[in-house]
Order: C-alpha cells, then sequence, then structure tokens
C-alpha cells in the first residue's frame, strides 16, 4: 500500500493507512516551486517511482492524489509565503509532455469512494487556482509544451491563459471517453462548455478524438489561447508573464508568513489539534468536531497579526479544520455524520470577526477570509451528514456562526442544563456572515437559506453583534430546533441513529440537491452536475466491469459494453 | 409482460413488447377529465389491476409508465381539444388516499434503463404541467384528500396550489430515503428547494421522514399552500378554481381540435407515420428519421388551420416525431445514434413559419409552438447522440432547423452528388429560431451554440430567410463540417461507427454535460443534477443490490447497507 512516508503514514493501531494532506515544499517529490519576485514558476515534474499506493508507475507527468496534495500545498504557500507573487505559471520539466492526466492504473485500481474523493479535491485544488486569480490577483498561465491529456488538459483549463506549442505534435485531449469509458474527472466538460465556452458541436468532437486537437485548430475551437513554435516559446511565456504581472491587482507586499507544519496527534479515537478536537465514535459512525474560540482578544494590529503568523487564531483554525474535514473524507469513510461543537467565549470570536473586518485590505487577513470561504466550501461539499449542536459555553458567532449554517441541520439548547451553572447558549452573527463567505452557488449561507423570504436575510442583519438566545433563534430561522434539556438528549440521540441508519449513497444524493439551491456557477455545476454523471459511470459495468474500459484498459483486448443507452 | 392492449402491443414479429405512448379518453383507465367549460378535473383513480407490466398491483393510486401516459395525454388534450379550459385541477377517486407514487414493486423489478426512462417521461410530463400555466395561462391546483407521498406529492409539487385537508391524517411525504434509499424520481427535491424553495434543514427534516408533514407544519414549512378541513375541502378548491379561472389569461376560445389517432405503421425495421419514416439498421445500431416538409403552401387563414385540425403539417409533424422519439427512446434500446434527415421544400417550411408567425395570438397557432418547443426539448434531453445529415433535397428552414442545431453534430454536403441532379442542399433560419423555442436552460439554440460569441447570433439573423449553402453554413457556426461528396459517406460512416463503439453510458453523461451550457433554471436542475444523482443512486447495491432497500421492500427484512460514505 503506502509508498510515500511523509503523504502515507501508518499511525493508526488497526496499521490502516492514513493519507496526509499536510506536506512542505522541502518534501515536493513531484513539484519544483520556483519564486522570482513577481512571477512563481510551479514546473510539474513527478516522480514516477514516488505514487501514493503501490501497483502503479506515474508515467509521464500522469498525477494521483499525492501529486495533488502538493499542487494544492504549493497554492496555499505563494498565497501566505509569498504575496509579492503576482502571476503563477504551470509548466512541465519533462520533454514533449505537458501532463497525461489522472493515472489510468490507479483509476482502474481505486476503490469507487476513492475515485470520487480523488476528484473531489483535484477539483477543490484547481479551483481554487480561479480563486487565486479572481479575488488575490494572481493570473496564472499554463505552458504546454507537448501532449496534455485528460486531467493534464484540465489543469490547463483552470487557468486564464493557456499557451500551446506549436510543433506538429503537442496537442491538448480529454481522451477519457473513447479510452475509458468514464468522464473527464476534474470539471473539463463544464470548463469546456461554461468558461472556454468551446461551441458544443467542437465540444463534441473534441471530447471523442482521442489524440486531441492540435496547432491552429485549437486556438479556432477556443481550446487555448495561443499557438506558439517551440524556438520562441520560453520568450512568449516571459513576455506573458511580465503582460498580467504588471496588470496584476495584487495589493500584497513582503514578507510573507511562513505556514508552519500543523501540530497534530493522531490517537485511535480522535485527532488532537492547537484549536480543535476530533473524536470518533465509530461504532455509532459519528465524528464530532468540537472547535475552541480564541483565548483572548486580537493582536492590536496588523503587523502583530503577521508576526504571529500561523499562530494567529483564524488562520490556525482554518488550516486545522481543513485538514480534520480532509482526514475524515479519506480516511474515515465509515462516518455517517459530522457533529460540530464548540467551546470559548463568543465575544472573542466575534472581536477577531472585527479585527478582520478592520483590515480587510491588508493582504494577509484578505488571505484568511479567502482561506475561511475555501474551507467553508469544502464543508458543504463533504458527503456525510452535517450537524451542529449549540449548547451552553459554545461559540457559534461570526465566522463560527457559518458552521451551523453550512449544516444539514442545526440543534440549540434552551436555558441551562441540569448540574451546570452555564449561562444558556447563544448564536451570534457579524458582518462577515453577509457576503465574505459565498457557496459554490455564489450565495452567503444566509442568502441559501432564505431564498424564500429574502426579507428574513435583512430581519437577521439587524440582529448583528447580538447574543441570540435558542427560542429567539429558532423564530429568527437560525437554528432548526430549540429543544430542552428533557428532550435533547433524546432527540439529538434518535437523529443521529436515524441517519447512521440511511443508505449513506441516498444521504449524499440527498444533502448534494438540498444544500445548493439557487443559482447556479460553474463551480456549482461541476460538482452537482458533473461530479452526479461521473459519479453514476464510474459505477457502471462499462466502466469498471471485468470487461469494462477501465479493467480492460492497456490489456490489448478492447473492452466489452452493453450497448443498450439509458 | 404486457397486460394492457391499448399500451402495449405486441407488434413487432421478435414478439417483444412496445411501450405504446397513443391513448385518449375513452380508453384511459387510470384518470377521468371531467371539462366543465373553464374547470377541468382531472381524477386520479388508478385500476390497480391493469399496471403496465406483470408483477404488481397499482394500489393506493400508485402508477407506473402506463398511468403517466394517460395523465400526458390528457394534459395535451387539455391544450388543443378543450381551449376554453382556464384551469385545472387534480384530484383523486380514492378515499383518504391523494397518489401512493411510483409503484415499489414496479420500480424494484424494473431494469435501470426503465426507471431511468420512466423518471425523465414522467418529469417532461410534470415540465410540462408547468409549461401549461406558465405558457397558456391554465393554472394548476392540486387538491390533496390524504396521503401523497412521493410520486404522489411530487405531482402536486408540480401544480401551481397546493390544497391539503386537515384531518390529523393527511399528509404529504417524500419518503424515499428512509423508504427505498433512492432519491424522490420526478424533480421532488428540486421543486422543494427551488420552487416551493423550503428552508434546506426544513427540507432535510421533510425528506428523511417516512411518514411526511401535516397540518399547520406543512403550510409554515411551505410544502402546501393551505390546509382546509375536511368539510370546507370540496368548497374551498372550488372557490380557488373560479379564482384562478377569473385571473387567467389564456386567449383561447372554444371550440378546439380533436386529436385524432396517429396513423403509424410499425414494420420489422421501422415505422411509416404520415410526415415522417424511421428507419432501424439495427446492426450498425442507428435510427434514421427522415422528416417530409409540407407538399404545398399554408392555409389561407387561422380558420382554414382550425378546420385541417390534428392535419394541419406542423402540428402533425410535431405529434409524429415526439411518438418517434419515445418510441425510440423507450423501446430501441440499442439504438447508439439518431440520424435527421429530411425531404422537401425549405421555401414551404418557411412559409408555415411565417404563417405561424402571423397567427401567433391565435390560440391554436400558440399551442402548436408551445408543442413543438417541448417535443424539441425531448430532442435535446434524449439520451442517445444526434446527428444531422443536410443532403441536396432536404428542407431544414426554419423550425426544422432547430434539428441540426440539437445535434451533436451537423454535417452538410457541398455542392450536388455524381448522378443526382438535386440543387446543393441549403439551410435557411427564420424569426422562429431566434426565440420560439427555448431549450431547458432558458436559452435558444442559437443562444447556446454562440455563447462565446453572442454577435454570432446578430450574424445569422441578419440571414434569416435567405438559403444558405454548405460553405456558407459552416462559416457561420451552423453547421459542425461541410463535406464534398468525395468525403462524406466515409466520414460519415466513421463517425457513426465510432459512436456505436463508444461506451453508451460515457456518451450519455458526456452529451447531458455539453448540449446544456450556460445558465440553469430549475427544470435544468432536475434533469442535469437531480438525474445524475438519481442515476448514480439507482445504479449502487444499497438500492438495488440483493440485500437494498428496494429488494427488501415488503418483504419483512431489513436492508443492509454498505456504510462507507462517498
Amino acid at each position: 500500500m503506502g509508498q510515500i512516508e511523509q503523504v502515507v503514514t501508518r499511525e493508526r493501531s488497526d496499521n490502516r493507512v492514513r493519507i496526509d494532506f499536510q506536506t512542505e515544499p522541502a518534501r515536493y517529490r513531484h513539484w519544483k516551486l520556483q519564486v522570482d519576485s513577481q512571477i512563481a514558476m510551479l514546473v510539474m515534474d513527478v516522480d514516477e517511482k514516488a505514487p501514493l499506493f503501490d501497483g502503479y508507475d506515474l508515467k509521464l507527468n500522469s498525477y494521483d492524489l499525492g501529486v495533488d496534495i502538493e499542487l494544492a500545498d504549493a497554492i496555499e504557500r505563494l498565497r501566505f509565503e509569498h504575496p509579492t507573487v503576482r502571476v503563477l505559471v504551470l509548466r512541465s520539466a519533462k520533454p514533449r509532455v505537458f501532463s497525461a492526466g489522472a493515472n489510468i492504473r490507479m483509476l482502474a485500481g481505486a476503490s469507487h469512494a476513492h475515485k470520487v474523493n480523488f476528484c473531489k479535491f483535484t477539483n477543490e485544488t484547481r479551483n481554487g487556482i480561479e480563486d487565486f486569480s479572481e479575488n488575490s490577483g494572481v493570473k496564472s498561465i499554463c505552458a504546454i509544451n507537448g501532449t496534455a491529456a485528460g486531467g493534464g488538459y484540465e489543469l490547463a483549463l483552470a487557468t486564464d491563459y493557456i499557451m500551446l506549442v506549436d510543433d506538429g505534435a503537442a496537442a491538448v485531449s480529454l481522451p477519457e471517453l473513447p479510452l475509458l469509458a468514464v468522464l473527464p474527472g476534474t470539471g473539463g466538460l463544464t470548463r469546456v462548455s461554461d468558461k472556454r465556452r468551446v461551441r458544443r458541436d467542437h465540444a463534441d468532437v473534441f471530447c471523442t478524438t482521442e489524440e486531441g486537437v492540435k496547432g491552429k485548430r485549437a486556438v479556432e475551437w477556443r481550446l487555448v489561447d495561443v499557438v506558439v513554435p517551440g524556438s520562441k516559446f520560453d520568450e512568449a511565456i516571459e513576455a506573458r508573464a511580465r503582460e498580467f504581472a504588471a496588470q496584476s491587482g495584487r495589493a500584497a507586499s513582503g514578507p510573507g508568513i511562513k505556514l508552519t507544519p500543523l501540530a497534530r496527534k493522531f490517537t485511535d479515537n480522535g485527532v488532537e489539534y492547537g484549536t480543535l478536537a476530533v473524536e470518533f465514535d465509530r461504532p455509532a459512525r459519528i465524528a464530532t468536531i468540537v472547535v475552541r474560540g480564541p483565548a483572548a482578544s486580537p493582536p492590536a494590529s496588523a503587523e502583530a497579526m503577521v508576526a504571529q503568523g500561523a499562530e494567529f487564531w483564524p488562520l490556525k483554525l482554518a488550516r486545522e479544520l481543513d485538514d480534520a474535514i480532509l482526514h475524515i473524507r479519506l480516511n474515515e469513510l465509515e462516518i455517517a455524520a459530522i457533529v460540530f461543537k464548540s467551546s470559548g467565549d463568543p465575544a472573542y470570536v466575534l472581536a477577531y470577526d472585527r479585527f478582520l473586518d478592520a483590515n480587510q485590505r491588508h493582504w494577509l487577513a484578505r488571505e484568511i477570509r479567502l482561506l475561511w470561504k475555501r474551507v467553508l466550501k469544502r464543508v458543504d461539499l463533504t458527503s456525510r451528514s452535517l450537524v451542529t449542536l449549540i449548547e451552553p459555553g459554545s461559540c457559534f458567532a461570526g465566522t463560527l456562526a457559518e458552521l451551523p449554517l453550512a449544516s444539514d441541520r442545526a440543534y440549540m439548547l434552551i436555558g441551562g442544563r441540569g448540574g451546570d451553572n452555564k449561562p444558556p447558549a447563544s448564536i451570534a452573527l457579524a458582518e462577515a456572515n453577509f457576503g465574505a463567505y459565498p457557496m459554490v452557488n455564489g450565495l452567503t449561507r444566509l442568502a441559501s437559506r432564505f431564498l424564500a423570504t429574502p426579507g428574513d436575510v435583512e430581519r437577521v442583519k439587524a440582529e448583528c453583534g447580538k447574543m441570540i438566545e435558542a427560542e429567539a433563534a429558532q423564530r429568527l430561522g437560525l437554528v432548526t430546533f430549540a429543544l430542552d434539556d428533557i428532550d435533547w438528549d433524546d432527540e439529538v440521540r434518535v437523529f443521529l441513529e436515524e441517519r447512521a441508519s440511511f443508505s449513506p449513497d441516498a444521504l449524499t444524493g440527498m444533502e448534494a440537491n438540498l444544500r445548493f439551491a439557487g443559482p447556479e456557477t460553474m463551480e456549482s455545476k461541476i460538482f452537482a452536475r458533473l461530479t452526479a454523471w461521473q459519479n453514476w459511470i464510474f459505477q457502471r459495468p462499462n466502466a469498471i466491469g471485468e470487461d469494462g474500459a477501465l479493467k480492460r484498459y492497456g490489456t490489448g483486448h478492447k473492452p466489452v459494453f452493453d450497448t443498450r443507452r439509458v
């Protein structure tokens, strides 16, 4: 199984392999991150002998989740450690190959759950590249020096500008359908149709042509932005990068802060982080995440925030929460429900939100808010039932109030608890709940929640900063049920038992539909539409059966299909 | 197998059962259509002993495709035969039951292909009810006298106004997830979240509560519009119906026209209709639909059109094309590609379009355009590769030009053909191509096609009414490839062979993604997002495995689930 010590480690006592999402440039096996003041060059040079699992070599810059974990890490470091960077160039170190896409043998051997989670994470990484351009002003260029096939071309599609060498051989392609009987897994079809707006019949030809499209036709069909003769390729990339850097609105100035390694402790039944704890009740199939509010007021100035660096509470919590969610997604497949709890002083949480509001033009405050946006989207897109329990001593205020709003249900205790003298639970909203954290549908969680009654968004906005107790929170529509101490334990227990008793697949589909009402964006289409089709196809015998295309790929035998169209 | 003679007939020489979509009120087994001038009452009274296939009884107003074929027929007849109707009331004839939804034993026994096609057709029927309200001014009321479960409640969701009797027992529910481990199959989740805009946590509770929601809570949660005591139910329905009738903008006045039975002849290798022919090349997995243009000019007046009735060319063709598409969908599962061809004089086709434009305020002309809109949407949503071949002698003009625009690709022959003295093929656009026929995404096919370059829509609009030959059509972006006689046969053959060689599932997913670029509507979300999730879940062992919920329903044994969340 696991090959790469730093990515896959064996820490669990049952010796199961744990996929680790933490890495750092010094440990990269597949990418080289070169920063030259304003221009960052991210060079793909996959070590074919360093796959995440046994059983395949990562030839021709093909990738698996391990490769993508490094890519995601690199983008985060450009955001936080290199604030002077204004343009990102993606290149390949392999001759005549940009990337062959997701490794086919890995896909053929992976479980359905791994394939789905792999695609979800790689999608989130590519959306992050687009967010880096749109919201941090760092445009990206993909310089394709040869073959960009499947996921290789999909990576290019996530950038702002695709440059293809014009040497009679270099081509872009999405050969998944003709070659493997599956769909491109990382937003390829949606970005072809909706981002690059390739005409539908051209897209049809493109997506059914194994060898892809090259040269002038690739430009005419809008598949790439420009083709450049090999002799002028480097020069053209450089010129374009300087142009984008000059246009960049990135307000950041150096120096950055260091994203220090997360301090985590894995135990048999949980993970202990600095700002949160994860507890697993595996027999009940529940993961409880207890988020801890800050222990003190925010620092006095933006400079003091920079000095705290990765220890600054909102940044530390966002990174740790992200890691915890990814850990549950990939390593704890049996968990049916994630229960969010919190402990701390909501006044401090609100003070941190006011601090970030006051410093919203500071590059670091801005990047922290953008990170929270992405982490909360990751929560929304996690295929587990999400529930928040709001009890005395909790601090679901401001940014942390997004957790109940992201949950499928929120239960809130009315009044105190027998044998406990904590004051009754309250929830509080802040400015950040009304715009800083849009979901993939482009709306805030409050706007999505009150789609039928937009006036209710204004109604709750009037309560900003106030501590709202359970019955008022229910009246305002902020929580699903306000319950008193007598009913609480039973209601919560029955709900969680019920959730664990339902079909996991049906829950995934239901939650994916109910969480994202209202408008669709390219991002929501990738997750809501394309992913669902892909999940279906990834289960069909024509792809994964013994005679299916994924299983037969490379065997010399053609796949045998059930020819009924459904 | 087939039980109901009029719906399922054995005509094919191989004795396979053919599902027939043609029926008429005198043959209905499951519905009663009562028209009282402005108010139409459609009463559901399912004959439990008349299922479409053996093996299940249609108890408690549960339904199968046979029931829905009658419902779809009834709505069409209200459009064409009863133009004075201004409001539609859906009721049940069974005591204390509105409808138990799609029949579970039917679902458990049906093939994946049948389930998917069943859901697609029922969705189209419900979208048709909404279109009848939005575009013909006939609002609908669903009067729920008892239990409306699953598809029963989904039918209610398609109406404008849901009335629930308040007797302590009557309830609406979507019990698919807790009971059967699948999703509601007919737009239920999307209509709950996007049409009725039920708050997401309320929707979560509702969709996981087997017994559903009743009384006051059903109104508060926006699941129904009103609850009414049983003693006042009839009176309240009547009052609401009169109110809607008074508000209706339906411009139609009687008398209607008779939708006479289609004259069709089924042979071993095709179907012959009055205005089109379907030919099957089963070894090659191709269905060719040859559409015939009108043989003469349109009638002189709207009155003459009414006098022609169902023989009026645009209406006759729309009905026959709809039947042909449904026949291929349900009865010819092995067909990989539908090839559209046409024969006739494009000048006559354009003349008919001008006639319909000139009479667009006439109720019948309006209903014919609306029918074409729905038939073309049905084409878009057909999971077969669609290709149009434009050759000398064809008449892809105006409304018929929507067929190449609806196709995944269009091939057009340059110049004449050896040994044939027909003039070169041409294509022509008309006003109808620029607004009359929006796709499910709300855009015209031309606007969807030229999403990247909206100016191209204006550019082709300037060519309205002109005969455009192949090379010009390719330059304008109207066809995929213009080919000369030397290349034509090979290119077309290779394309069709290739299409038949690909995975049918992957093609379905790819086409579903590439055909609908741009904005999403409730309708497109139902087909693009919900359907895809549902297809996935319908394939998963947790639903259809030997221990899955669908298989175990009613056996007294609980389902056993693979508990991994994906």
